[in-house]
């Protein structure tokens, strides 16, 4: 993103969280200062991937609506922002990138003031549902005002409420995914249809496809977006999993031993309980007390079987394609550049939160399911 | 609300609710399917009180904007539906009016597939936070939709979205004032306000004004609304927290138990804290393993104790000071009536879930603390 897009996105999420604040007007409400207020700085701080690839989209396009497009790129921010907050109250999540979670924020507050743990939680988890409820709204409404034409706004909208239920309906099907068996096939594919649903269409399909809506681009453009955007997501994701497990957790902020603790069904998991790592593995995983030793004993099966190379070929596959993608659609030349940069930084974040991969002879021949999934 | 009110009314819920069953399109989705379908569900039903006072109210300002207003009432029944599964998810109800809530349904359905019983509630309670989502945003959209002028909208956008600011910060309060101590004059005020907050705010001001809005009434007949809404809205509150302890249960479909039980800090017990009956009372309260020998004991001490006649004065104090203030306000005769009815409804729905009251006599001179509060 160019300085002054970021500048221009970051004024305008300034301006949606200062209106925000002011909205019940004069009733005398602590508590909607409380809950606005951490919203807020839970807005603060975040890469604004998502307005980056809108705008850029957009002025690859040849676009000329840029306030349009910093708006509805700010909107963006409040729509993952608030995704962020409602997933932390449904994983029980206290702790985002680091510091307290906006639900784990409120809680400890509210400890501090006296309230038993059980209560606290309680408030918080209210509070995170609440805050998202008002984030998506003012997401929404942002787009509503957007100084894009009439038509361009209702499809804007078409676009994000059909982008909520899929991505709503990925959320339930990741937290249904973790109630069932952690093996097999079945548990590999649905993982992949989880990380479209529940990342790629909002994190990059919406972007892509807003961006370009408001460049007025043809249907042909808009379909081929929507394919590298599945393609960009998932990898993305993919790479997210593997970041759970492997990652560097001082570049991350996310704890490598989470994931293992609950025994999180991803694609990387799947994949090895089709290896012969399997048996040696399972026992690891979903333990509450797991340590650094047998999280460390997890990571050399994972990586022994071959799961980790194997994640790690998929996703780099489903990046390199879209770029692929991008140049067979013969997209124009800038908006090529546009996501050839896209696909750049999801590699290179990878490169540099990833330890260094498993050695090329690592024992891949194992693994006994591809099932037609690209590798 | 007259026939054929209602009937447009259910055609354009089912139509919203038929349209977002296809939005995500082709993909496989299951979880969408159920998720919409139990919104669906939760939908159902209901009395439709919030369109008929919206479709009533636009009528009696002589508005003419049947198809708008009919598409506005349906939006806020999505979002008083959206409202109630977060709610039972934030108040842990697994039940609701004698059948499953959102939460507990999916919960049930997915412990008869296997599940333990905590991952099965995390399920449900995702659910209910997802499908309260999706439902908020159905009902912005179908208010972005509305045959109405693009100015009346604008005002009607505006006025959802501080609704649910203002409802959102409620839920937080409610949610707080429970963490708190039970007993002493400022739990009182702040029952009041929450009252205000959570109910009044959605439930009435919202419906009147928004009813007003498409029949373009002057800003004295907003600003008198408002006042009506919240006095109507405060009433109906204090009544439903008395039918929680003292209502029919045949009739209101509602644990008489269950506000005991938990000890929620309701005007009825936060008057109770001001009375002789608190040190005997204080001790039955918050015990979940509260017995229906026990309840009547706690209903005989807010009887006898005058918290009972209480709240239930100032119930009607509420309820009626509505009707007066139309008269008072000089409001249309038409509206007068419409809202007569309105206050009409929510006495005969008390009285009829309500035993009767206590006797006259009961010894009500013992509360100590009515601090300007009307009695």
């Amino acid at each position: 993103m160019t300085a002054a897009h970021q500048q221009a996105v970051e004024h305008e999420i300034q301006c949606l969280l200062g209106s925000g604040a002011t909205l019940p007007g004069a009733l005398p409400l602590r508590d909607h200062h409380d809950l606005w207020g951490a919203f807020s700085r839970a807005a603060d701080g975040g890469k604004r991937f998502r307005p980056g690839l809108l705008l850029s989209t957009h002025q690859a396009l040849g676009g000329v609506r840029e306030p349009a497009a910093v708006q509805v790129a700010a909107a963006l921010e409040l729509l993952h922002t608030a995704f962020v907050v409602q997933d932390d109250v449904i994983d029980g999540d206290q702790v985002r990138r680091g510091v307290p979670s906006l639900p784990g924020g409120i809680a400890a507050d509210a400890r501090r003031q006296g309230a038993g743990a059980s209560e606290a939680q309680r408030l918080g988890e209210a509070a995170g549902i609440l805050a998202g409820d008002l984030g998506l709204i003012a997401a929404m409404r942002a787009i509503t005002r957007c100084e894009a034409p009439a038509p361009v706004v209702e499809r804007l909208l078409d676009l994000f409420e059909s982008t909520l239920h899929a991505t709503a309906a990925g959320e339930l099907a990741d937290v249904r995914l973790q109630l069932g068996p952690a093996d097999g096939p079945v548990v590999l594919r649905e993982a992949l249809a989880v990380a479209e649903l529940k990342t790629a269409l909002y994190s990059f399909q919406l972007p892509l496809r807003a961006g370009a809506l408001l460049a007025d681009a043809s249907p042909e453009v808009l379909a081929a977006l929507d394919e590298i955007g599945s393609l960009l997501g998932i990898g993305f994701q993919l790479f997210d999993d593997l970041l759970g497990v492997f990652g560097d957790e001082r570049r991350t902020g996310k704890s490598a031993l989470g994931d293992l603790r609950e025994g999180k069904r991803t694609a990387l998991i799947a994949h090895a309980s089709t290896t012969d790592a399997w048996p040696a593995l399972q026992p690891l995983l979903g333990r509450e007390d797991l340590g650094e030793r047998e999280a460390r004993s997890a990571r050399s099966l994972l990586t022994a079987g071959g799961s980790r190379a194997w994640v790690e070929d998929l996703a780099r596959w489903h990046v390199t394609s879209a770029a692929e993608a991008a140049v067979r659609h013969d997209l124009p030349p800038e908006l090529v550049a546009s996501l050839d940069l896209a696909t750049a930084e999801i590699l290179r974040a990878a490169d540099l939160t990833l330890p260094a991969t498993a050695p090329a002879d690592a024992p891949r021949a194992q693994h006994r399911a591809q099932e037609g999934l690209p590798a």
